[in-house]
């Protein structure tokens, strides 16, 4: 039985048998991180090529609590930097958009089918900034390449625009300081709201499997075992 | 007559003269930028080694209008990386201590001088996060290098410790992350706040002087024939 087909009484069962198997100050980081995780909000990158730049918006999102992060790859391969990554993107939900003709179409189509509101950042067009950036409803953040900025179909599928108020001569931010100054901001916003942020009881339960799993020399024997025990009892 | 040994009197009408010199764009612009600088906050780098960071905070800084840096070189030598740096350091006043054999007591003390509370960044200690850092007194955010942090003799004279909370495994932000944050929320609640966080009188004019010269193509030529033009009037 793979651990996605598990159904969620079972999961629990796992999660708590596994629980045993790692230390408890892991066992109460990993209840703490989950905690403070939220799919209300979530990145996408679009064709992000300097690999320091996206690996420190990665670190950015594991640091913040933002689970998913988008990555669509229509004219750069991304790759991770190990050195500024320091491993966050292990605890990250990673989605990849890279085989088809529209990468960025597919993506954008699947968070609106989610329910998100598109926002682009753009360091000319403004709406909001992260201050007042309305987030009633999930929000899914666009950043674009460093020298273009987003496509030209990520600005018109967007429904807002957002962007950090500057007082100098220089007209933009680095990329990877951009998404820190935003995912700071509006995490804070959300955790002082009454915005029902955290994570379902599902995808709690399916994260605290897959790191308690990630945390464990053996998980599947383990959970393998576990699961044979059960059924000879019943 | 050099400009910095001017009479208030007289570099308020240099100003003026210049102001001729430049479209009215660009004397808004700076007028724009003037009105939004600070030196109640500013920033220490001590010994930042790697230059896309140490750009990277120069460019915040700009961007967020805190106008002077003070940049202390023990063990490394500092260099701008004009790609992330943008030409922001055209437009702040770098303060730089590598002559001495004690630079960072050099730049605390002097600081202290000044009035300024020293807060040291660090990911372990904390007093205070950047939401609720006091901000009644002028405030230098120490930022220590990218593996060791602050030396022991920064960390010994801070007034206050500040961390930016954490929700994820990843313990740490990149400098240039982190540096930006601080920047952005200490900013944004000064401009909030009923604190005189503007530029004197004085130290505007200064800086006027200077902006307007260095958009300019010969402005000591042009201030030299005001100033005589002037005296020939009396």
């Amino acid at each position: 039985m793979s651990t996605t087909q598990m159904d969620s009484q079972t999961r629990k069962q796992v999660i708590n048998y596994l629980g045993d198997f790692v230390t408890p100050s892991r066992l109460q980081k990993i209840q703490q991180v989950l905690s403070q995780r939220t799919r209300h909000l979530t990145v996408v990158l679009e064709d992000i090529y300097q690999p320091h730049n996206a690996s420190a918006v990665l670190r950015s999102c594991e640091c913040f609590g933002v689970q998913d992060v988008h990555i669509i790859e229509n004219r750069y391969d991304y790759e991770i930097n190990p050195e500024v990554d320091m491993g966050a993107s292990k605890w990250l939900s990673l989605h990849r958009y890279r085989d088809g003709e529209f990468n960025i179409g597919a993506c954008l189509n699947h968070l609106k089918q989610e329910g998100y509101q598109l926002v682009a950042t753009s360091p000319h067009e403004h709406d909001f900034n992260p201050v007042g950036l309305p987030l009633d409803k999930p929000v899914a953040i666009l950043f674009g390449t460093e020298q273009e900025g987003l496509s030209a179909q990520a600005l018109q599928a967007a429904d807002f625009f957002m962007r950090i108020p500057m007082a100098g001569f220089t007209e933009s931010f680095n990329i990877s300081v951009s998404a820190a100054i935003c995912l700071f901001e509006l995490t804070n916003r959300l955790k002082k709201s009454n915005i029902p942020w955290q994570l379902s009881e599902e995808q709690y339960d399916e994260l605290h499997l897959e790191w308690l799993s990630a945390s464990i020399k053996t998980p599947e024997l383990l959970i393998k075992r576990f699961l044979e025990t059960r059924q000879a009892k019943h």
